[in-house]
């Protein structure tokens, strides 16, 4: 079938886009000896997780029990769950997807060690714990190497979890600092006897720099497989890396500098990233100003040729995570050909 | 079932809150001989677009066929849809549910109007259409009366349409340039023998001023029935009139001032209402000030009472719309208890 024939609006992925962008990223990692350890949380699709991993991926992350079981579902068996996890429902489940996968979990407090320790030290089981690290980021994490060495102690005496190594989820531009953090860290472990067999960074806007993080052994980048304005923005890839689309169609042209397309905020999301919402492959000028949640609201005023009611656009998206989070179905193409379907399995879950 | 026994995050509508917002305005409504067409993308769920026609709407109002179709799948009979369709998949989808249901739709442009024609002329049938003006929206909408004249003796002109009226999205706060459009629009209309047998005016913002448009005849608002920090903004709503919440947990406490929820932007979409993201009901000066995807960030500078780790807290968003399209559950409560689980049947729905 071809583009033409689909109705509007519809999320698409350049097949031969993303491709390139996997295996450019993976021959990155590989050359510097850093295992590639993808967030899913950008497509929430299996098919592409199992592709990330035939290209060579370690295992995948997912920031939520719910993704992490869609994905063991599908047969991906290294899971990375850099989250909090917290209360008796997620702790069992938690349980019983280690019972099938190599799973490793993140705490950032001695709170959630203590409810993952009775849980699984219950089970008789052992399950690999990383300290998250805030390196500036300002969300969650420990505040400072010597908090991180008390973290990792702790969780090192409790039972039921083995210490496995430290995470962050860096700001961006910040690699210097964000490195030097981390060595610190490292250096008190190694002073304590507590070897940190995992040093996870993240992130597509630095992920270029992945290897200028001192110990670094895995990296998480989402992005990196579709691109969005806001990686764009960040340096880390150009618009022609960009292998998402909004296939959307123009419904009304009010006036000679306006028209409005048949995708808003339930289709694009309300993230920001620079100026407007999108980026329009036909009308490069044209600027996606606002959204309501089915229009698009687009300013003209700069744009010599405008398209007329009834014509189909391109717009790449300013973040393709939260896309993929709104939308049931995405389309895979080449050129002008669909040559796939994909049901986003993992979106919507929330817990 | 008690709410703490739930998972987090979730969406819990307070079925009291929302049954009383239901009523207040059907009675406003009906005080003055107004319609009252709810617009059900603020829930997407059947049995609540039921609950709004029991207590007295004559039909519902919804944005995309694809909304429409699962509404009219429930048994909803009398739907508008103010979208300009196009294309032939949708045409041939808005002939099928005429069959069904009695289905009106808005248009702003001929094209639009052709298109609509053709296919229901095709199919010897007639559809109602009423011309949609821009009042000062910006959004779509015909740009002055003399145009909407102009199109309204178009579709009465062709074949299988039947001029219905007009219909605006208002402005907020401009009460008075909406009238005197609409007003000047009916002129026109009744000089050219043209009777307006639908004048529709719509939103949550401005609802309690219904009735100062000159000639509405029916009113179509969303948000009423849950309210969210947006309406509180407005003037429509207080804080207690909001009926959904997001019940989180607290994830994180990396510093004295920081707390994280696990609801982030897919929980709670990144619209913008006033200063952050929620409203905390247990520490109403918690600022939820940025987010990622699965984190909601929490500035508890200005609170003398913190929370701690695992604790639950309940947060009024900013906009509830948005929040239902993301979510594929909601839950309803009726203090401490849940009451009823509905599934989000018509959220996604993007053509």
């Amino acid at each position: 079938m071809r583009i033409d024939k689909l109705d509007t609006p519809a999320v698409l992925i350049d097949l031969d886009v993303a491709e390139r962008n996997l295996r450019r990223f993976q021959t990155y990692l590989d050359d510097h000896g850093i295992a590639n350890r993808p967030h899913i949380k950008t497509h929430k699709i299996p098919a592409l997780a199992k592709w990330q991993v035939a290209l060579g991926a370690k295992g995948i992350c997912c920031q939520k029990l719910g993704e992490a079981e869609v994905m063991a579902d599908a047969g991906l068996d290294d899971i990375f769950v850099p989250y909090n996890l917290i209360g008796r429902a997620k702790l069992e489940r938690a349980l019983a997807m280690a019972r099938r996968v190599q799973l490793s979990v993140a705490c950032d407090n001695a709170d959630v060690a203590e409810g993952l320790s009775s849980t699984f030290a219950r089970a008789g089981m052992e399950l690999p714990v990383v300290v998250e690290c805030d390196t500036g980021m300002g969300r969650c994490g420990v505040q400072t190497p010597q908090e991180a060495l008390r973290l990792a102690q702790a969780v090192d005496r409790l039972p039921g979890l083995r210490f496995d190594g430290i995470m962050t989820y860096p700001p961006r531009g910040q690699v210097e600092h964000v490195s030097k953090f981390l060595q610190a860290t490292q250096d008190l472990l190694a002073g304590a006897g507590l070897d940190p067999r995992v040093v996870s960074g993240g992130g597509t806007p630095d992920m270029w720099r992945a290897h200028e993080i001192q110990g670094v052994t895995e990296h998480r980048a989402g992005t990196y497989i579709f691109n969005d304005r806001a990686s764009v923005a960040a340096g880390a890839a150009t618009l022609a890396d960009c292998a998402m689309t909004i296939l959307a169609t123009v419904v009304s042209r009010p006036t000679a500098d306006r028209a409005v397309i048949d995708g808003g905020s339930k289709t694009f999301s309300s993230d920001r990233a620079g100026e407007g919402y999108g980026h329009f492959l036909e009308y490069p000028e044209a600027v996606l100003h606002n959204f309501s949640e089915e229009h698009g609201w687009v300013d003209l005023s700069k744009c010599a040729r405008r398209p007329r009611v009834g014509e189909r656009v391109r717009v790449v998206p300013n973040h393709t995570c939260v896309v993929s989070n709104l939308h049931d179905r995405m389309i895979g193409v080449r050129g002008d050909r669909v040559e796939a379907t994909w049901d986003v399995t993992a979106r919507g879950k929330l817990q």
